[in-house]
């Protein structure tokens, strides 16, 4: 590869991803939000017992505030963010302003809290974006209370409760017999379980890059190094805090919690715990294919120095011999000789296949 | 760029900031405090409930000693630190030796503290030198008493706490509605909330150079990697105490703390949490910027040295032809025939150029 | 070694496995088990007290249900997994739906559950495999229950536990007089001691590789130390969750296991902690391996570039010995001389002699 | 610089310490103590109350030992250790068999215990040699009783308890009105305070340091680095187990102990805590410094064989041109013509310009 | 050094120890114990209380169990395994078969049991063999019970306990006041001491290393570093889980452990921590060792390399004049000159030291 090729790829900027560490760094909780308002927001109520189960779309939100005074368990779920109705609902429901407020707020770290009765989990869902090759993550906001669940999702676009939403409609499936708390188990699991699918996929661009660094090992390769490290950083800062989440839960002595139940949160902790050890497994073999690259980079570089060094020595000889024939001295031996000029050609090829013989015999070669 | 232009940059002082160390090393808790006296001393006084609210400065300290047997709750902000000020309030409120020690100290920890029945905070304002890309810090020190806050800060210049003033003034603001206690939450999270604005401000840099490592990768990128890496020293030395110290009210029994208002400390604690994770993110990035930097560095003196080692070890042949067609035998072949020199000369073309095919093929150019 | 024979060595995928690295890294609990059926199921039956044994194969899970409601202690194992048997024993057996989940789920991190009045130990059984070099690792679940234990093994094909069946043949033999959980001890304890088995053969390929490394430290070693660093990922993985399993028993206050079992048990763990200790010397001797290896190969490429720098070095004062008198000027001294052209010679042969001893008198040679 | 300028410098002991290494390296606690008996024994004796000080020095032990009756609070302190002597004294305060010889082992780990009714700390004092550029250190032991401390210093020329004797003096200071264990708070604390002064010599090694690694980066700054990472660990050993002693005295539920003064050892706590952070940002500073110090090493190496490369690689072509013109071919053009001279020679120096140019281009110049 | 030393040294299976390797990392606890019985076992009995002691060696293990039954507190000390031995002694003292069978075992991690009204301590023995430069381990197991200690040596011929049978035969020795668990302390005490001894000598090679390393800095050196690096693997493995042991043996609230004697128990604990720390601190110089090694072998290399470099770069603008006055033009300037040959033989010399001087100038040579 040319010399001005390597420069070319140290410019590329998507290649090294500046803006990438802008996101990454560019973690602010506490400024007001500046998140665009959500255009579009879908609220979706599921009224149900293990008996029967309702399931609409309500236009406003306080359509669904009757819900709280039913005997039915209720799941209310917000697909996009408007600070409007984030606090009506929430103002319905009476949950303490804090909390409206982290619902609200961006760049969150993930974390529980048993307030006036209520237990709440902030975390982010993530998503593995393919074509940028960069993990991307949505906040969601779980508020489990006496017979209610209220779900908030940043992105109305995208949703990843649906399996719930079918196994709800199911009469005689587990959740339709268990209260809110279970409910609000097979959230948390669903969104955990996914972090294993992006876990995959990056999985999958180590596996990638692996060949890539094995095969060739250009600079491409350490800006991929790179980038691969930096969606590392994302998937641990999300799942150390979900772990202490998940734990909180398990530890928490709150009525809104079955003792029956807390054998699934434990699952839930199991799964993140091994997506925590994995994340630290990813690392290892990121750097240790660092470590390869490295390697290989110097091996390739150190075989070209080495053949340019002992072809500059083999021709050394040569050109001395050239010299010496070459000095016009009166008397010089063998000058007049007829095979004087062959000779010292001969001598030009035979001492440098000399050296060859000696250099290749001490494994230099 | 020239070798001489090299050695200049490891001479810029203002590159590699040997003061910068002398700053961060030189840090002296027990010494009697070297700090200047302040020139001016900004005394304010806030005394509220939740009907009325009174604000007037005082020239003198004795003027707002009457504010401790009132029914109000008071707060006095000291802005700029003279012993005999610190001292005279601090015996008027009965505040223990060691806390005015404190107080008046310099280059302390952050820390807290519960001694007769007050509970106190020193910590650290960061603020960000633009001019000198460094972090700045102005000790803070926060006394929680019985109906009172006393605030001192060390730099009668800058101040942060307008937000809260601005607040006060609201007549059903809910920090009016709330005791003393809930005035210090909202103070401390100034605070908190100013470290990530500092941290923005690193991070800035940090982007900015990671953009010039990877377009030019020259000296002054380490040294500024390596300035970096101090200023990290300083957030991180201020982040992990005022954890510790934010963990050290949520679970003091102190009577002073309302229970209601344990889930403000916590939502502060959550933050410089979410600060500390997020300067180790600064520290891998840092660190594989490093990685990448020594790379960049090597490519390219790799790139030269493998130029010349080949355009040399072209030249050779050539230079071996030369000397076997000026040996001066008496019988070399071709020397007569007319061609002769341009089947030298073309030999001499043709065995580089094979040599380069040759070179290009095993992918070394 | 050819520059050829290198990048051969980097193309070969066998060497730097990037098939063992997707193994490793696809490791996702959550999704729907994908682990083929067993064919072959293989149940056999052990019902036993200090006087009397019976042992039986049955052909269906249906026949050894009854063992349930016996007086003896019945150890039911069964060597592959097939959905419908498993979910038709576990019925019969009153196991929880989560646990019945866990036994099919496949890359489960080893882990221990008390639920519903049964210990539930999830873990896996490790095997090298010596044709590829790798750690192989087949999924046991273990129940025990009031008087009975049941296990689960992935592969019908192997079986560790028949030293344990041939000590409870044995009619006096400690097994056969304590009760169940003292059984579960003996299992656990059977794959703690096969991981040591394992470990002697990672260890084996250490030494092997260390000697390698000495010997001839080319690019295969870097390969076969990076793969073995990935299969010291996969024992960690499994030790460290072993760990906490073990730990979890001891401190368990389950009816089901003895008190003055707890000794035994704590055997197995110190066990266990030995092999994680030892996964850790087994990584500091990898990564000083490794700087061995890159030290060795520095070694090599710098004795032979300087070895090429000196020759080259030698060589050039005669090239210019040979200019000088190879000049065409009218009058050089001894050009006329009888001698001159040995004198020149003999310069050519001398300098370089000269040079040669000042280079070994300051040890560059 | 010369190579052997450099390699007089490798064998500069003076430079590398091995001594040094020695001193670290051979801590044994448990042999007999080889400690020299001190020649010179100070004895000093403090007996006061709020109300009257006495003070006088003491030539034998026995004259001390009436203190234990008196009410009167009671401070020896003896400087230099010898064996009859602190036993002598130590019977008479019936202190435990173990105390003893622990107050005269050597190399002991700083640390705490309360025995039959007394406080007992080991820790070191320490000294920076500012010739020597190390840290050295003096076992100090503290025995803390009902109503007298004894302090023992193993150097009787070197004490630090100056400030502590003034204080004693003052008729009204605090120390006079409180307590034994305020006066053993205040030894303790001035050790503390003493630590920081020996980080503001190690802090001024490095700040010399990192100005030296900037301007000249020899051999000379690699050894001062190892050195500094040397005395680096000396503080760190003292640092740890004396912050252990300190929580333990807080924690502590000894009725020697006021409760009152807990807060006075929770501010040498604090500082001990600072001291052993600020240790760790040393180390981290002299990290990054090797770094820089390899980075500039590399860098001037890489700048000299770049340039030789270059200058090498632009002389290669008018060696060929040289040699072209040098053939013996009976026709070779230009020869005969007058200008040919003139045209080769300036084809000599507009082929390495003409390289030149395209090097700058490139940037490798 | 020529290259082929170097390779020699390469191949000396006794520098870099794949020998050692395979010692360290075969270490399986589980396998039937494969240590030879010991041809030689040494039975001696102490019986004593703080009047009269009676010393005896006994020929077999029958002779010692009436010890049990009398009111003498018995020491009984067996040099060299043997398995019927060892049987039958635990069995005349009801010594729970798990720990018979820990005794037998080899390689175990060193642990402390209470089982059955018995306290065990398994730990080793670590000896220095200064021919091998490596780390021995005898292990040593010690069964405290009520008024007597069993105490158990692999090896017949080497024994560290004589300092405690010196004191035990002194008739007013504090040992012989004592109960049993004192006696228990004194073996502890006496195996950490040893321990000590043993660093003293990995010390002095770290301390002999280093100077060797500073000198010469061959690849002798480096298989020295990794063999270190090895014994310290060793040498952690050992302490580690001794300092778990006698953490265990102090908050034991077992009656056979008097209070008054947890101060000793304590004071060893201290020891083995300082041990600890100290092995910590080894690890730290060594690696600073290993920067040194590597910055050393770089810096001669380079030194080489530079100046083959710099003289063949010199001697180029000798080979182009040399060339440019050899050509065969008709018309050349001077070449008729009588000074012609001088002149150019001048510039070829002044032009080579005008270079030099420029380099000198830069700092380069």
């Amino acid at each position: 590869m040319s010399p001005q090729k390597y420069l070319r790829y140290l410019m590329l900027p998507s290649l090294f991803g500046t803006a990438r560490t802008k996101e990454i760094l560019q973690v602010n909780p506490t400024i007001v939000p500046t998140r665009e308002e959500a255009k579009d927001v879908k609220i979706s109520v599921y009224e149900y017992n293990a008996a029967t189960i309702q399931e609409y779309n309500v236009e406003t939100v306080s359509e669904c505030l009757h819900c709280k005074d039913t005997d039915y368990i209720s799941w209310i779920n917000i697909d996009g963010l408007r600070k409007t109705d984030v606090e009506a609902i929430c103002n319905g429901y009476d949950i303490h302003p804090l909390v409206i407020e982290d619902i609200l707020s961006i760049n969150q770290r993930p974390k529980m809290d048993e307030v006036d009765n209520i237990l709440f989990c902030l975390l982010n869902m993530l998503y593995f974006n393919e074509e940028k090759s960069s993990v991307e993550s949505e906040q969601i906001s779980i508020i489990l209370g006496k017979n209610f669940v209220l779900s908030f999702q940043e992105d109305a676009q995208r949703d990843v409760f649906n399996p719930v939403r079918t196994r709800l409609k199911i009469t005689n499936a587990k959740i339709r017999q268990r209260g809110a708390d279970y409910l609000c188990y097979s959230l948390l699991d669903m969104i955990v379980d996914n972090y294993f699918i992006v876990m995959e996929k990056v999985g999958e661009q180590i596996e990638l890059l692996e060949e890539e660094v094995i095969r060739s090992s250009n600079t491409r390769s350490l800006a991929r190094i790179n980038k691969l490290r930096k969606e590392l950083i994302v998937l641990k800062r999300n799942f150390a805090p979900v772990r202490d989440l998940l734990n909180g839960i398990i530890r928490s002595e709150s009525d809104l919690l079955e003792d029956r139940h807390t054998k699934y949160y434990k699952d839930v902790y199991d799964h993140i715990v091994q997506a925590f050890d994995l994340s630290e497994n990813y690392r290892d073999i990121i750097m240790s294919m660092q470590d390869l690259y490295i390697n290989n980079v110097n091996l390739r570089m150190n075989e070209v120095m080495k053949v340019m060094a002992i072809v500059t020595c083999l021709m050394a000889p040569a050109t001395v011999i050239g010299g010496i024939f070459g000095m016009n001295f009166d008397k010089i031996p063998y000058l007049h000789n007829d095979w004087g000029f062959f000779i010292a050609v001969g001598l030009m090829l035979l001492i440098p296949l000399w050296m060859l013989r000696l250099f290749r015999k001490r494994g230099w070669f």
